[in-house]
């Protein structure tokens, strides 16, 4: 078994770096603080004996090696990047439960065949840059280093530049790193689990999504003197459609999803009509056919839209990854450890998506979730029981072992 | 008659200052620009023999004597600050006409009996700082000195900041400085006269305005594993209070107006459900019952909603000022020096505030409106003809004169 109490003192040890006034902590994707939090942890592997490996979009491999080598490493990883108004634990406990994996096989003097390796992905909050899950996308194939390298922050910085700012530009290329297993480790980030007071959830599946941004175009013009009839207000006219991605998401439930989440309006002046609005639609379902007729829904509602206002509409889909069932010896692998170490568990459906998403394509892949107080993440108050977190770092050795052998 | 190529030639002079790519100005008040645009417009009214006074909100009066300076000066002024996305005409006609008169009272070498003074008040537009028309609205005592003083802009700097910073913060105490008559000529910021073909706008009166900051609080969480049925989503529910205020304003026609300018949702990331979203209103009517009954309504509308969505919603009102009608006397003036110029004219009521409206609270005010090019403003694309600006101004020194008498 992990040792519970040095994992939630590692947790909170990290979650100092960019921590908030509300608890929270924010530490976006490639920033001072993600540097910070970066050389803690490589620091923590180091101290474990681990050897490090950084490839080209600056996902960091940390490995311990096995008794045969030539063996594809079993893996588990997550991401120390978060958002905005983020938490100690979503992604970071995944990264941090591998690490103490690593640490109580040290502890046991237990040799592995198959090396074990932890990984941390850049990234993948998809908060400062799209697209989404960049690291893990990258390395599984699903869009190039130069789309990655070209994405830009609001304030025009790229993350080719600021991986190269924060020193995290490693020399391998992405990809070129095999993987037997893979399992992660991560908050719920729902209320599916606390409802059911269960503590192992096994992730059968995560569910699709599809991220657009929407450019509204009008006039700016003074709010005194112009007429309601000779207005082109980009604000009104994006209001009805942020409405209908709700209503979309209403119509296809119980996994249908619809969020507007970022809204920049130009010039933003009190007295003037918004000539320009800029927003973000976010679509999910754990069903592609469904996710599609959500998104045809979606481009038909903008056409009607457009030539009902005569305004100027533009919608661009800047990701997209359909729903991801995992491996069934994954699964089973966690099923098996839950059943073992005699934990109450139930299957929850993945509405985040998870560098595992990726990680799957490329190799059998699996997740354990843990609950969340209240389902809430992304949020500062985020919170969960340290029983909860050491339950499933205890799933994940046994997941892995099965995989690694002894 | 003035000098139209003069008076041209300054306000291209001056919107060189804070030039944008789209041939617009962005000078927002208190900002460096601001302080390089006070000092050219001061310069040319020292080299113009005009003596400089500047009070404690940095309204700016540049005077010359009259042969009985125991008179109140007849006023002329606007504002030289600018929108975001402003032009080159909003306020700065107003005052560099006025500067225009003295130098053709120079040229000319006509004495007036009662002084005659020119003044740019602070922080007309409202648009970094509330309350807008700030300093003719310290200087009537519409509110103190202290609230305009403790003024934020969205990075937290306050007027008294910033006023102390580009060295306008003057020792004569707002509101101590005689006037006998008020004129302000401006650009009609809407598209009447144009669509009329006139070239004089008299100005009956100003609508009245009520601006609110209105914020609706949800609860962050994440846009995946959220199910629909269980979010706050403070977006959401903004857009319906957003909806209503432009459903008020096209109750009332054809005075009624109704804008929402200004948004910022926070977090503003595109996988965070918005846990607050903070919004301005804008709500004008020429008639002041009628604009209470908007007041009314969107007040009931914000109680309505707070109590389906069960969500938190604020609203404050920030600025306000009833309908004003200008002096009898002045707006004579303006209709006599038109007559005698032989200008075609009509009578336009302004749908925009100007600082006009303050100064009629303490001596008889009167407006000169000019076309503008569709009625287009708070726009970099503003513009106006070179004949009408002179045909304004000619009707600004024959008003003047009226009430100066030589
Ligand atoms: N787990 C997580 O928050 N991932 C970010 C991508 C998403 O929005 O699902
Ligand atoms: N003239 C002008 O643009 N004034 C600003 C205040 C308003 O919004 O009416």
């Amino acid at each position: 078994k992990i040792n519970g109490d040095r994992l939630w003192a590692s947790l909170m040890e990290l979650a100092k770096i960019g921590a908030t006034e509300k608890g929270g902590v924010k530490r976006l994707a490639l920033t001072d603080l993600d540097k910070q939090g970066r050389d803690l942890v490589v620091g923590w592997a180091k101290e474990a004996g681990l050897s490090i490996t950084i490839d080209q979009i600056g996902n960091v491999f940390m490995r311990r090696d096995g008794t045969n080598n030539a063996l594809p490493p079993v893996m588990t990883g997550s991401h120390i990047d978060t958002q905005p108004t983020g938490g100690k634990f979503d992604g970071n406990y995944g990264v941090l439960a591998g690490l103490e994996v690593v640490r109580t096989l040290n502890d046991l003097k237990i040799k592995t065949e198959a090396p074990i390796e932890v990984a941390f992905w850049t990234n993948e909050e998809g908060s400062r840059f799209v697209p989404v899950m960049m690291g893990s996308g990258v390395f599984c194939g699903a869009f190039s280093l130069e789309t990655a390298y070209a994405a830009r922050d609001v304030d025009g910085k790229s993350v080719g530049e600021e991986l190269e700012r924060i020193g995290y530009k490693g020399p391998q290329v992405p990809g070129d790193h095999p993987i037997g297993a893979y399992f992660e480790t991560h908050i719920e980030q729902g209320p599916v689990l606390e409802d059911a007071d269960k503590v192992i959830g096994v992730v059968p599946a995560v569910m699709g999504l599809s991220w657009y941004d929407c450019v509204v175009t009008g006039m700016e013009a003074h709010a005194g003197p112009t007429p309601m009839g000779l207005r082109k207000d980009a604000l009104q006219v994006s209001t009805r459609i942020m409405q209908e991605v709700v209503a979309i998401a209403n119509r296809y439930p119980p996994y249908g999803r619809g969020t507007v989440g970022m809204v920049q309006v130009f010039p933003n002046s009190r007295n003037v009509i918004p000539g320009e609005v800029k927003f973000s639609i976010d679509l999910r379902n754990v069903n592609d056919e469904l996710l599609n007729t959500m998104h045809e829904e979606m481009l038909a509602f903008i056409d009607k839209t457009r030539s009902e206002t005569g305004l100027k509409i533009s919608i661009e889909r800047v990701s997209y990854y359909p729903p991801c069932p995992f491996h069934p010896e994954c699964v089973d692998a966690v099923r098996n450890a839950t059943a073992k170490l005699g934990y109450s568990t139930m299957d929850v459906v993945s509405g985040a998506g998870h560098d595992a998403i990726y990680a799957a394509r490329l190799a059998p892949a699996g997740m354990i979730f843990v609950p969340c107080k209240d389902g809430i993440s992304h949020n500062e108050i985020e919170d969960a029981k340290a029983e909860h977190l050491e339950a499933g770092c205890n799933v994940l050795l046994h997941a892995m072992l099965e995989r690694a052998r002894i």
